[in-house]
């Protein structure tokens, strides 16, 4: 009752199934929803685009407008395909289903896995993204960059789980609230130029390149490539809208379509933005600073230090905001899976909050993971990100092609081509990121990807086992006759009130009860056996002992087992029942049912090792808190 | 059956009860098993005598011999103390019992909490100290001291699971080894100063004094009573051979005392030995050395190297068999003490191999522990130790007292007199050694000590108030009248052959068995309902829906259960039968069962709460490891 209330305070009382159908989103919410993976994307890509072309000094660093237009170029190739699929699965076409339905269930399944991959390192790469920009503001929190991560992450978690509409509605701010300061800042950075203020010069402001490059006298194209793969983390989030489109009012895909498109209009604004006013004052960042915390300084130079905070504080939420996509998504293809026979079956539950509860924790655990290991380092998780997201844009544009060269509808050839077009693209920058990126960790996803297919294929093959052998339909119809009484073995200590109360439930329910004394200390069984005569247990059940010279208990208690199945010889085996104690406080079980236990240990092993199965009984019996001087106070009405 | 096979290798076969009388020991072969903690600590003692006294330099040094010959004054004095008490508890006398007989209760609860928390340390300090040896030797294992000594740990574990007897056996050559190396160590020693070798100066070869004594003219009082404190560990180890008594062949008591006198004179010759010689030769350690490995180096300048390696790897071996005394001493201490209702009672419980095998694991845990959070460090671990050893030689000393005083016997003021000047001594001792030592680190066994008392009373209480609630000869006489047929409620997700099966059997129990169908999707009962009347269900057992718009399963079933008792009204709680799978392979189980599992977990939350306790009962199927295209295969005899 109290962990009841307990959650309910945190959590919001339980909704019936009966709101579900309520519980969509309007096209600002679910721009506030859906697209803060994407649109936030642009605060880490800026800064991957940085890192990378600065170690070959100025001269690298002014390639970084031409990677700027060629990841813009890509983010509207994909915005045309993805309108394609919104369309034509008006009911949700996540990767998973569009590359199923028109490549086959393997293809669909590697969809998935890289969806779900991604959707992990997005939770992990959004967090430490968004402490890294606190932290270039307040730099005191540097060093406790793992630690605030991971309160971040606790928070969300509960966000979410609380439910949908809550978190829709936490969300919408930090998102406007991003776009328009950023919006502000473009503006600002614009009027400056405009106004004459001259162009910097990265000649004079960047660091030398290292000694790698400080030789070269061009810019390596293997540098290029790199820094363009880096900078493609961009992208990410692209797909939520398509995987989403059930969440929108209907009609679902016409909303879903206009705002994907608002959404990619304003990343392109966002990234293109920041990124030519960076080039353009030459901006360079400090030690322990993020690339658009310097930029927020260039632009605002002059200006109240309060504008700066406030543009950094919009740059953390909306990180925070983009982690939570990865929260409604996750559970939403895991349920997907777990529906579809392919992840534990728990995962298809809609929890009390009519959102995925066990997807939501099982996110939130594995991103806790990534922080720990990668030391909350944005800059380290980088490299695992993308490969995930581009494999799934790869297969899903080209399951789109297969499905119009499949339905032959009104103009199928030039849809089959715009997603032809997206298919080759996001395959290039597939190609590219993968090259560039296994060396530095990628190769984890690679090796995890075909692995979780493995293990969804494995899954599914149990379940299908299984219910060839649950099914009442098939091969002989199960055995309907009455079973005979059990036999019912219970082991016993000694004789006691506990023993007692479970010999009277034993012979509650069956006539041929057995009561097993496990003899160690030789002698010992005759005071069991005089007090089992004097309290009348005799006619109850029958008591036998075996005596156990090596002092074990458990191995002749079971081959006791063996031996009345076997003399039974009645098909059935023997049910064993274990009177057990249930103390008043949890850690007062440790002093007791060690036996029983054990015994329960040793039958699930047998079970396994032999498909021997047999059922058990657990008969408690309560024990009181503290030791009362008088046990049955009623006899002494006095004492009141 | 593998696993008996593979523990029976590792720690060999089991041995019958009726071998137990023959685990007794001859006198050299007892003196191996009991005194190596006494023995082998002069290696550490000696290492804490000069790290107290160099910090003031040579004038520091000076102080070493008076500080032996004090420490060697109080081993003189506690050997015939406790001399007196073997000849008086020839079945026995631990410090335990001599102060729970004498002094009550309490006070044999804290001397066994005393000597507990000691033999813990005693592990962590030999094995570390052993380590140090070796390293001495061998300067690339210095970096590693922690991880080798959890490894000799390990070691240590497994040899003591095999039995006593084999251990002794492993023991003796090492201890003797040691004890003829050392002292051929002292004679060569010996033989250079008669053979004119000159003394050496501290003044010429000792470091400075640290900053805080180089101004001082003389040593300070407490400078020499803390390193008095700290030599004491030397001492450590001596109650062993009173403790263990019963070990001795018979007579008990005359073997023991024997074997004391010499372990006795023994350890006063190696600690006086090599502390004279340390201070005649002014031998300074380097500073990754133990000050007996670099006496050794100086003894035997001059000689092959492998002379020096044949007594550090004795060292090492000897401090591997004095972390074995607690191995035998821990278990027995505990076990008295399970035996008497303070600990729990499995530690009572004699292993297969006539070990207490839980104490022994149970002391590996802990000392692991320690060797981790200390580091491996001998100098850290020292302040903790040797204070649960004088606190319970003194308490064991003033029993003593009293045992004479009350008993009367034959000389009995004299045999006061001589456990009087013990107590006094070891009280002396023990009020020096907490003094110096509770800031260093000592106040976690001034806080832990006490606390292990309470933790004793409280089992004590709660093992007190189960045999009152169980007892058959108090209070209420048991009811014996026969229980009417149990209710049997089993919770369904649908019918298949799992479920019939479950059905079958609760109605070969009971007559009344009731389904529970908890209906999450509105209108899914209605296929149920129709297989369970297909299939013949409605004559077995009653089938109930209970709908679930919050798609809960939990709470509506316990509701259900609630609302059955209350009607039934019999006095009787409800039988939960739980339908379970059980899979080919252990990580299957994770694809099953949550339901079932959750249920437990709650009615055992309600269980603690409320009071309320009903049996539960697993009836398992058994799951195939394969799907099979025909499950029935004897229906197709021709695809064999």
């Amino acid at each position: 009752m109290a962990i009841s209330s307990l959650r309910d305070l945190v959590l919001g009382p339980p909704l019936p199934t009966a709101r579900m159908g309520h519980e969509r989103l309007d096209n600002l919410r679910a721009l506030a929803a859906l697209s803060p993976d994407a649109l936030a994307s642009i605060a880490y890509a800026n800064q991957e685009i940085y890192l990378g072309l600065v170690v070959a000094g100025a001269a690298g660093l002014a390639y970084s407008g031409t990677i700027v237009l060629a990841i813009a170029g890509l983010l509207i190739i994909l915005g045309i395909s993805y309108s394609q699929t919104i369309s034509a699965y008006p009911t949700g076409g996540g990767s998973y289903t569009v590359a199923r339905q028109n490549l086959g269930t393997t293809v669909g399944l590697v969809a998935a896995a890289a969806l779900l991959t991604d959707y992990i390192l997005n939770v992990a790469v959004s967090v430490t993204a968004g402490v890294e920009a606190a932290a270039s503001a307040l730099p005191a929190l540097w060093n406790y960059r793992t630690e605030l991560s991971l309160v971040l992450l606790v928070i969300i978690t509960i966000a979410n789980l609380r439910g949908i509409r809550e978190a829709g509605a936490v969300m919408t701010v930090p998102v406007y609230l991003f776009v328009g300061t950023y919006l502000f800042m473009i503006a600002v950075g614009i009027a400056r130029i405009v106004l004459g203020e001259p162009a910097g010069s990265f000649v004079q402001a960047a660091p030398a390149p290292t000694a790698e490059y400080a030789a070269l006298t061009i810019v390596p194209l293997a540098l290029v490539l790199r820094t363009f793969a880096a900078g493609c983390t961009a992208l990410t989030g692209v797909e939520a809208m398509s995987n989403g489109v059930p969440v929108f009012r209907p009609p679902e895909s016409k909303h879903a379509n206009q705002t994907m498109f608002l959404m990619v209009a304003l990343m392109a604004i966002l990234f293109v933005g920041t990124s030519g006013l960076t080039q353009y004052f030459a901006v360079i960042p400090a030690s322990e600073e993020t690339i658009l915390s310097a930029l927020t300084h260039r632009i605002f130079l002059g200006w109240p230090g309060i504008v700066y905070y406030i543009i950094q504080a919009s740059t953390l939420l909306v990180l925070m905001v983009a982690a939570n996509t990865s929260f409604m998504d996750f559970p939403r293809v895991a349920s997907i899976l777990a529906r579809d026979g392919f992840m534990p079956r728990q995962l298809a539950q809609v929890g009390d909050r009519l959102v995925f509860s066990n997807g939501i924790l099982t996110l939130s655990g594995l991103a806790a993971v990534l922080i720990i290991v990668f030391l909350g380092d944005t800059h380290l998780l980088i490299p695992l990100f993308a490969i995930g997201a581009f494999l799934a844009f790869t297969l899903s544009q080209a399951g789109m092609v297969r499905h119009w060269v499949r339905e032959r509808g009104q103009g199928w050839l030039l849809k089959a081509g715009v997603n032809g077009v997206g298919t080759l693209a996001t395959a290039t920058a597939l190609t590219i990121i993968t090259a560039s990126k296994v060396p530095e960790g990628a190769w984890i996803v690679v090796l995890l990807i075909p692995g979780l297919v493995l293990v969804f294929r494995a899954i599914n093959r149990h379940y299908l086992s299984v219910r060839e052998q649950l099914t009442l339909y098939e091969g002989l119809p199960p055995d309907l006759k009455p079973l005979p009484e059990p036999r019912v073995v219970l082991p016993i200590s000694g004789v006691h009130r506990g023993i007692i109360r479970a010999v009277r439930y034993a012979s509650a329910i069956s006539k041929h009860v057995t009561a097993v004394y496990i003899e160690i200390e030789p002698g010992s069984a005759e005071q069991v056996r005089q007090r089992w005569d004097e309290w009348g247990l005799e006619g109850e059940a029958d008591l036998v002992v075996v005596p156990s010279p090596y002092r074990s208990i458990i191995e002749p208690f079971v081959e006791f087992l063996d031996q009345t199945d076997h003399e039974a010889n009645d098909g059935q085996l023997a049910t064993v029942l274990l009177p057990e104690f249930v103390t008043a406080h949890w850690w007062e079980q440790i002093l007791h049912n060690q036996t029983a236990w054990l015994i329960k240990l040793t039958l699930l092993y047998r079970r396994r090792s032999s498909g021997r199965v047999r059922a058990i009984i657990d008969v408690p019996m309560y024990l009181r808190e503290e030791a009362h001087p008088h046990p049955h106070p009623h006899l002494h009405p006095a004492s009141k």
